[in-house]
């Protein structure tokens, strides 16, 4: 069985978002501000409409924490939608005194047209209140919680944005706790304030025209050990399984590790990198990371380097075709919506994700059910590798 | 529980691979000449080495087939590594007479070294030789035994090459079934024959050079109804379960679906398709296939497009330095293959994991333990949504 | 991927259960009063305590439900402790302001102990407040969701109770249609009166004598078509996970299905049953069930008859030697409380399992993302057996 | 993701049986003859038939295994079927040149008829060949490799009868090992041999009577250090693993731990297990194991208890009735078949899915890709505990 499982439910206009997770081993200090201060961030970003500043998202735990500790048994979280006190007559999950009108014209390039056929549901609410964005919060509270755990073991996950439409990032600091530093500071999480004041301009100037932005956004993993992930089957490969977590969040449509699409345009001299060897840290390390920390499915030491890529939010003010669900008749698709561009709040999941990829791969390879036992186990494995 | 399972088993130089697969409907017509196909063109194209011309793979299916149909009952298939004979002195499952010479320096962009640590090997060919991508034969028979199942209810999947190293494709033939029929004609599986030829060039010129080529390959199944995947989950949505099964391919750097990359810098306005509708085939269609099929984790009737990057091959004959597990002294990391660019064995690899995630979402679906209760299933649902 | 997949969280004295939901199709008509029923259900019994008047458990739907009826979403559903508010000094998930009182003194017969070791806690309640049976309240509510699935196409599943301590069940009625009216006006769950008046009795004894009864109680499903679980591989077959599932419920030491035990003590010719044909129902029928409904791992038409026995309940009022956690002094356990016989409740929760694993099952093989979906390929397969 | 992941294949009179597992860790010393003995004990047994004479069962390793050591890559195991040969007519996966004789008469308490209807076969062969109990070779090769793992970290696990149709055991040697010994060297898996003898007589008077015999087995795991298993969530719990476990053998009807159903009979007072505490070897202990060595789902350092209730086998010499499934004939189902009790075979495999389970959950908790770092692992908990 799994040693992480986790679900979270809750529609956009709902009651509130639940998440679900088990397997955190026990004996986690866990504080509702770890949590928040995810929470928040993710709310955050130049560029971002009017329902983020709305509400304020916080956690309340009301399972598996006691006395600020995990128990080992499954952690519930709870996120209330703050605006639901005005959509009870819509939203409700009683039976409604009256039926709220229906929602019959599809959004391109969102959820409502294919998941209305597939659910055979004729109100296009009842899927894309799921399908929403606002379902990502529920992950980064289980993210902020495997990163506690991380943090146990010293691992630490950050993004960063390093493009926005056709502004990319240039020099970024060298150091990657630098590059942390200079990125939690910045509202749109760039490290290049240059590239950020062009992606600014850009923004402001989508906003003007009635249109929407996209980007690229990278994750990093450092403190990482190697061994993680497996090269045995193919749903073991990490590779395989930090992808999948990655696209699955909403808009993004591309990803890649290290060199990424790079290393399919050069030559094989120019991608792999060299193995060298610490005797002092005894520890093999590499010059370079083109590799993105991954070999074979496998960490091997190096920092995780992982982009996503981000398109326009789907939402857009200027119009395109669609067509009415009982109609059949055309219709110009415009929808007012005041999100411009949200890739530093993608940024945000997408550490959430990292980090529950890597909180998972970590109790694959140690187990343990407390904190404690789990440190002894890595402490185990650090010894033997550093004698290898 | 999961309806489709599967895993596969076999060291590269070991007796044989194994696949089982469990879930696929009773009923289905299944020939052995169904697999080697596949097999048959994994192993094709131009750059590749001596090995490849060795063994012809061939399918021996050992459970769950009986008189070339489907039982329902698992699936076990065998493929013989034909070298295996020369290697029994070094891989033979029983206590060797003579402990054979060990492998002890590491290969830059292998599982050798993290592997190794991981699991504790001091001869890293014990990690090789299931880290090889021998392994993708094994994931191509289990692709085309889904391939025959998507078939019955009228999905098609099929790959091209659409860079080598800097050459990309240029014009390909307007419909895809016209691209898939020039595809397959190709041994570089490239639909653009000029584009096709400066490939063989470059693959020519690397070889000359002590060198090894990437490239990108795009997976197309047509056919797909809407439906399939969903996106009440972050992990069933199929974008991301298509992340992971093309990301887990070896030597996979990166991954995109529809626009990809490419739409993280154009703005919303050029990145969403229209929706239409055919009142007479009853049905909602899309004038762009920006998406690649996929809207919110959820095909949407039209072709899924997925690109997959592949690096050049990390066997290199130009020297990178490694390390000496025992020794710690540095080495010059050279070794002599003949694969120069596998990018077309590749794409036949991504097709299998594509039928494979796409099997799975079927069945997930529309159940059902028989072809005839699949179709049955499958028409009931088409029947649905063109009354919608 | 799992079809259905549930979770539960929440400590018996935290601020409440909650339970998430995911693979219930959409469509399905669920309002609090179809949990609810089955909620008050497992507090009944004669021979219930105090805690148990207090609470009247509530369930609200806080995700996947909308206007009454079920998305396709993940649904979350929460049932609140009433009790909470004496114990958020104890138990809140923030830091406490004065560390409460550790609970040292591991009671025979519980996880204390065992979960204590394991999870490295040293104080027991942060064990048994998820070890408690009070986490089976949500399981009930999950299995009243299902139910509600199965009823759509014509499974009902029932419990009653066939032992308490050494007093059995005698006549039932003939109808299992007629059981279940005399089971469910039965504070005892059973159906036999006479029995039922000697139970009453047993109990009463037994809680002067300051001890506590289990018993056995047996679940019944009706109306479950052939063919689901099934006999391919270990894990799929319907009696291994019916068994999982009942010998799961907390106390529950044994489960047999059909004949169960007494089948080892007879000779072949006494134990299987013949197979009929009912040209007019054009379906195959047993003139017995000593099956229990279940041949090769799948459903065969027949009810399926599973019994779970309950030991008494772990806490006593006679004392039993135990250890203190920290100084390893042997001290007598004597715990008041007021349970003396809770297998009446208990059959709630095996009816919930029960409910459970057959959605389960049914999903796996039937898929459905929408209730009519569903009920649309049972049809398809009905006919066609009908015409085997 | 599970840490340990099998699955088998194979069809009774097809080419052989196939066994994968993943997930074993690297470094462990594996034979082909630590399998066959298991295998020829499941083949045991008086009273047993034919076919066990012809075949002796011998494992192949044609994965994960290498010089007498596995590698962390996924086994596979194969076990030749001797008599495929005389079956190629009709066994084959190809295309038989002709169609072979249709099974067209369904057996009374086998699979045959609900396989056929769930699954659409009207050859009924397509069915009873994979639900035949020949599947459990498969089982008890996995069984076998998990029991080698085991053995690493001191935990054995072995079987005995204690009842042939209405023959019980009485006085059986104290101590476990003994009865370990004593249950070894009986061809009925007996630990009493006054017993033995009477079962052997039942046997030899139903095998007169052209009947056929049921039993009970008991499977005992000693050196289970406590915390295995977990009561966070019902599919955690040990209990409800183990039931699944041993209730998906063939045959089997009932399954208890401990006490089991005589726990519902018995008042609170004699049903639970004092806890004393070793001072000398600083570990908890019990004077009594009622509990069978699993208090709330998790392993309390106890031996493991668990008895599995097996029906007389299906085919049987007298007749009962049946209906043929095209002409809807009624027939007498009469079947020469000289298995007349095989319940010390299923006792070998009822060891087998103990072992997996045990194994599954060590993994679980303790992690560990290599047997060094599993063991190092286990220290680490073990010296903790010692010190709680």
């Amino acid at each position: 069985m799994s040693r992480l499982r986790w679900l979270t439910s809750g529609e956009s206009h709902g009651p509130r978002l639940t998440a679900l997770v088990e397997g955190i081993p026990a004996g986690l200090r866990l504080l509702p501000e770890d949590v928040n201060v995810d929470l928040a961030r993710r709310q955050r970003g130049y560029g971002r409409g009017g329902r983020m500043k709305i509400e304020t998202d916080c956690v309340s735990f009301v399972g598996g924490v006691r006395d600020g500790e995990t128990l080992g048994s499954p952690l519930a979280m709870q996120i209330e939608n703050r605006d639901y006190v005005s959509w009870t007559d819509r939203m409700a999950p009683e039976p409604l005194s009256e039926r709220p009108e229906r929602l019959v014209r599809p959004r391109p390039g969102h959820a409502d047209l294919a998941g209305g056929l597939k659910y055979d549901r004729r109100d296009l609410r009842d899927v894309l209140e799921r399908a929403s964005a606002r379902e990502t919060a529920a992950r980064t509270a289980v993210g902020a919680v495997c990163r506690r755990l991380l943090a146990e073991v010293g691992i630490d996950v950050f993004a960063h944005v390093v493009r926005i439409a056709d502004v990319e990032v240039g020099a970024l600091p060298e150091s990657l706790s630098d590059l942390r530093v200079v990125t939690r500071a910045s509202d749109l999480a760039c490290g290049d304030p240059g590239a950020e004041a062009r992606m600014r301009e850009a923004i402001h100037r989508a906003s003007h025209q009635g249109d929407t932005l996209g980007g690229v956004f990278e994750v990093v993993a450092t403190g990482v050990m190697p061994g993680l992930g497996s090269h045995v089957q193919w749903d073991r490969k990490l590779d395989g399984r930090i992808a999948q977590a990655i696209m699955s969040i909403q808009a993004i449509k591309g990803v890649e590790i290290g060199l990424g699409f790079e290393a399919a345009k050069v030559s094989g001299s120019h991608v792999h990198d060299a193995i060298h060897y610490n005797a002092h840290a005894k520890r093999f390390t590499r010059p370079t990371n083109r590799a993105g920390g991954l070999e074979g499915g496998i960490t091997n030491g190096e920092p995780l380097v992982v982009r996503g890529a981000m398109k326009p939010i789907a939402t857009l003010r200027k119009a395109l075709m669609s067509v009415h669900i009982d109609s059949k008749q055309p219709f110009e698709a415009a929808f007012e919506r005041s999100d411009i561009c949200a890739v530093a709040a993608a940024s945000v999941v997408g550490e959430a994700m990292m980090a529950i990829v890597l909180a998972d791969a970590l109790l694959e390879k140690f187990g343990g059910d407390s904190v404690r036992e789990l440190k002894c186990n890595v402490n185990c494995y650090m010894g033997r590798i550093s004698g290898y």
